[in-house]
Parts: C-alpha cells; structure tokens; sequence
C-alpha cells in the first residue's frame, strides 16, 4: 500500500471492470484526481443513469430507455424478418453495416454447458411465442462463430425448422473477411472459403 | 449511434480517461449496467472520495488524506535524505523497492519546454526553502530518465550545488536492468552499461 487509502479503494474498485489491471486502474484513478468538480458530477451521473434507467425492450430485449426500443418503434423496419444475435454489441455491429433493415431479438447469451447455460436460461421461450404469432418470414440467425455461438445457431435452427411455420432460416455467410491477404488468414477461414466458394 | 443515448454519454464519459478507447469504454459500460446498486455505490463514493478527500502534504506534495503525509510523519525515516520525484506513482515505485529510507519530494511534473512547464510551474522554490531549513543532508534526484526528466534533474544539481550549502547531489544509478537479456536491450542502455562500467 504505497497510495492513501482512499486511492487504493478506488483502485480496488476499477480493477473489477473488464479489461483493468493495476496499472490502468492507477491510471484512470489519477485521471479522477484531477477532473474538475463538474466533469467528475457528468462521469458519475452517466454511471448511475447507465445503471439504473435502462430496460430491456419488451419485444426484443435490446437495451432500451423505453419499453419498447427504437428499433421495434421504427415504422420503415420490416417487422417480418428478425435477426437473432447474442448481444447489444453484436446487434450494434451489423447496424453499423447499414444494410439490414429487419428486426432483432437479443439471447444476451449463447449455450454453454460449461458456464452452466443452457437453452433455457437464454430466452428462447419468449422468441418462439414472438415467432408463433407475429407472422415472421424469415430468421437470421446471428449468432457468433465459436463454438458456443454455432452450438446455439444449431439449436435455433432445428427449434424454429421444428415449428413447422414455414419460416425461412437462414445464416450469415461465412468465408475470407474483407480487405485481408490470405498469407495472414487462419486455416480454418480458408478451409470455408474453399469449400463454401461460389 | 447504436446504444440508447445513457449508454452513448457513459461511454463518451469513459473514453476521456487515459488508455481507455471505444472499445474498452464500451466494455466497461456495459459492466456497469450489470453491477448491482451495492457495487455502484462503492464505486461511486470511492470516485468522489479520491476527487474530494485527497490533498497534496505541505511537506512533501505527495499525495495524502491528512495535511502531512504518512512519510513525512514516520518519525523512523531518515529526515536528512529528500528524494525527488516526478510523480506520487514514481513515489510508489521506489517504496515497492523498499530499499530508501529517507523522505520524499514531489515535483507533479518535470521540466518541458514544449509543454511549456518551466522550473517555475514546478514546486522548486517551495523546495529551495526546505532544503535551506530543515538541515537536509543528502539530496536523490530520481526524476525519469526521459528528456524531459533529464533537463529537471540537470536544472536541480545545479541549482542546489550553487546553493553552497555542502548538500550531497546524487542520482539513481544508471545501466543494464536486472534480468534483462543483452540480446533484447536497447542500444542507449547496453552504452551506459559500457560507459559506466565498474
């Protein structure tokens, strides 16, 4: 303990956010120390706002300040196609894409019988009612590539081919991202690439 | 914009801390919508403790809860030996070595032209009057051997030398780190493990 014990607290505390050792934490702590007194009152009313105003949409669980979350309000969606992702940060990548215009539904989570989730604990039950009664014609599902996102990419397709609905299930397309030399690909890329050539 | 503009703020709050980019702001973000009320709180108050509570000692500048730090107040180190210092985290370093026994000076900043710190914005002065006083023996300069933490530490020799009060000027030792491989050391510091060979 070579820093008061007031900055070790806090020290302590920013070490338990994802991706902060020690030394970053020491960092951002002497950052703190500095901050004018109203930049610290903006720093500590977004956590508590972040914290404590947000919901998950009741549709389709995305984050959301409001019951329903803009996306689903969204008037020019179209309401019949749905793209199942694990996470807010999976469904803010493909938005940034720009180029899907359907709605979400977010799992928060894929299965993994190793950290003890199974198809229960993500909500799955919610979705296939959603997909029961709200005519969707076609399920992205977007998922992501490892092995706990394609086991859950597995389920969701034989769960929703099962209902026997007549929906269209389909899945992102796989192969060499953009803007890379094969030289620094991994095998297992090209291997796709090869064998899903077209 | 892909998350509720709360999230947006707290991420937009995060990034100003140093080492902290969209990415990590993001991480972190959303560890906070998940931690329970109990944490945040913990979190909150040791953020505004650290940003309230903490002063500079009158000594020393290092930084601490009581007007004199607990250093300075030791009555066990040596009050004839005064280390200077960049830093409170240069500070730390050298306790972690536990090796020093004297007391310490900190500077919260080195001499840069460039960022237009002169010796003035540093507390040299304040210095100057402690060292005339309070019959100090033995001065360490351990500034960074940056450029910036080189001219500082020039400046300080020979400001205390033309002081003429028979005060011992030292330095930190310079040359090959221990554990370090010859094979992985830059030039600058093989050179002075060279030069100042004994």
């Amino acid at each position: 303990m070579f820093y008061p014990q007031i900055l070790e607290n806090l020290i302590e505390e920013l070490k338990k956010m994802p991706g902060i050792g020690r030394k970053s934490a020491e960092r951002i702590a002497f950052y703190v120390l500095k901050i004018p007194n109203s930049e610290l009152s903006k720093l500590l009313s977004s956590l508590q706002k972040t914290n404590n105003s947000l919901f998950h949409c009741k549709i389709c669980n995305n984050l959301s300040e409001t019951e329903i979350c803009s996306i689903c309000r969204n008037p020019s969606r179209d309401k019949t196609t749905i793209c199942i992702v694990e996470s807010p940060q999976d469904m803010a990548a493909i938005e940034k894409s720009a180029v899907y215009k359907g709605i979400y539904y977010v799992l928060w989570g894929a299965i993994s019988p190793l950290d003890g989730i199974a198809p229960q604990d993500l909500k799955i039950n919610k979705l296939i009612s959603y997909l029961k009664t709200e005519g969707i014609k076609e399920v992205i599902v977007a998922t992501n590539f490892t092995s706990e996102g394609e086991s859950t990419a597995f389920f969701l397709h034989k769960t929703i081919v099962d209902l026997k609905m007549n929906i269209n299930v389909n899945h992102l397309a796989q192969g060499i991202p953009m803007g890379s030399s094969l030289e620094y690909l991994d095998e297992a890329t090209i291997r796709k690439g090869i064998e899903l050539r077209r």
